[in-house]
């Protein structure tokens, strides 16, 4: 154990959000086809369950890849703070013009923790929507 | 096992959907103070669990309590039809008067589902609107 | 805490098993009727986890209520051992001439487990025959 | 909906925690062969699962039986903070003369809510010490 | 975000089901002694969780990879309809010849839905047999 | 299906231990502010859920890419007899100059496995340490 090793640390959040997924140039009529019960006019929601996945050298004198608790907070900042107990349509800048499906939430959620992470180190985003229905976006 | 035994039987199921907590007798700040973030004005949202419990005689011919397709399709009809993929407040004729907390929620399909099912069968309803946050009624 | 406290304690053990549902009192038309996929003439099968409840007085010199290693023990002797990875329907005598319906399985593993029990312990079961259908019988 | 209805509203919450099982008026052989790999000399450990439920009328004005805040709040100052990554035998006056069984650890939470909550609600602990080892004491 | 993302997105069914290990060209013996209670004559069974993993690029316009109304309905009609509630063994052509072993049943889904993805689509396979016994196929 | 397919295996075990984060190099200072509460002096524990995948040719006679049966009394024999209700800085060789980090430990785990293993198989080990907090190491 002498070279560092490569390891993955994972951390698991949750957040509370309505959203409602709609394209504004399509019809009333495509919307409903392609989106179904995802078009509600008025919102529906999800309780979001989030894994940031972080990889890296894992360093030797504290046996961390990174502190979990600066990972958590980062997470808290970025994600949970604009997120929680919103509407992603209605409260947050990021979908104002960009349909919140789950694709493109973890993807922005991707490019706000890339941002201040050390570019040394891999991040992967996986996001449920729900329990049957989630994603995985690797940056 | 000649005198009917009896027995629980439980169908779990979920409905995503969006609320806010709000009460309009109160002030903003009123709102606010007691209901937190669930009171935020566009509404979040949550994927809710739903565990239905039936208490009654075993049916010595079927081995049922009650069959699960018949139960399921009732929670179907009574429950996920009128508030899947819906805004509780504003989609619903149950919420537009009552603030849609978990424990309103859970009555509120307690009385629903209870007026569809044989007296003869006691009924418990269990919700969960979070991992972490659950209700139980037993009517 | 000088009187003896009554607490409940719960072990979960599984056991994968096939079974099907079949009354041959009735016609083919009315089995397939009532019992749908599950009459299934091949016989279909399920991972079980079930639940095991015993409460009692806490032992002051143990601080248990009951050792959950013979517990443990006991549900793999009356239990695991006769079901696990078996035909319900022809590998067992329980369920010869009656429907392994998940309450008839439930009422089977605690006439079981009863006979075994301190008569001073109260008995109950819950048995999961999918995550979203399950049942309990408290004796 | 015009009188009082009772609702059961539960909180999960975990607790990370060292402990040992030992009679301190017992043999070590007698120690060793009651409590088996429990009574390891320099401890072992558990993910504490932790589900509080309170019963009581819903507040008709708020739709509450409670605060879920406020009883996070209270279970994070009676149990997480004395307990959460502490040894449970050394750190806390609770278990010096107690064996920390799951059961003993579910009367001592009890007895410490139960003596900051509303005489009106009642209080069961349910405490997970594995996802298979559970108990539950309703006071 | 202007050129395509490639973003996986996953659903997660489950059937339940009767199977045997059992290879004709051995012993019985030795059928026994590789395959253990897998090999109870009887049959034995299971609720298979299946998670299918779909990797592409997401569609600008509708912000999906791929539709998952469409992905379950295709995973009903070449999975779930062909194999749920059944004997691998007796009721299927797939496995007549073929031990349904978790590793083959996870190949033969692939191949199944292989063939109806489109190409541009990678397509990854997970079947758990119980929670403690899974399998993971890339195709 | 002539060539051989490559596929993952997964088997899921859990034990329960104590353990403290503390580098001997530094302050009692330094070590309470970079580890916190993991720094306790006496200790606490955790249910460590470990994932040991496995990845290589199904052999086309057994179906098998291993016998999971050996799989799991390899992992028995060098994780879970070493570590499972133990204090892992005290009792075990592995950890007495290691830091006992979710980090490390999967790769001690991987090292012992690895050792046993025919070359030809690839190994993953996955270390849940909480629910929320968790490490994969590739080898």
């Amino acid at each position: 154990m002498s070279t560092p090793q490569r390891v993955s640390v994972f951390r698991k959040e949750h957040f509370n959000a309505a959203h409602r997924l709609n394209n504004p140039n399509w019809s009333d009529e495509k919307n409903e086809r392609v989106y179904g019960k995802c078009n509600n006019y008025n919102y529906h929601g999800h309780n979001y369950d989030l894994i940031v996945q972080v990889t890296g050298d894992i360093d030797p004198e504290t046996g961390y890849v990174m502190d979990m608790k600066v990972l958590s907070d980062l997470i808290k900042t970025e994600v949970l703070d604009p997120f929680d107990h919103k509407n992603l349509n209605l409260d947050t800048e990021e979908f104002k013009d960009l349909n919140p499906s789950a694709e493109n939430i973890a993807i922005v959620i991707h490019h706000k923790l890339r941002n201040k992470l050390n570019p040394a180190l891999d991040l992967k985003i996986r996001l449920y929507e729900t329990e049957r229905n989630f994603v995985e976006f690797p940056g």
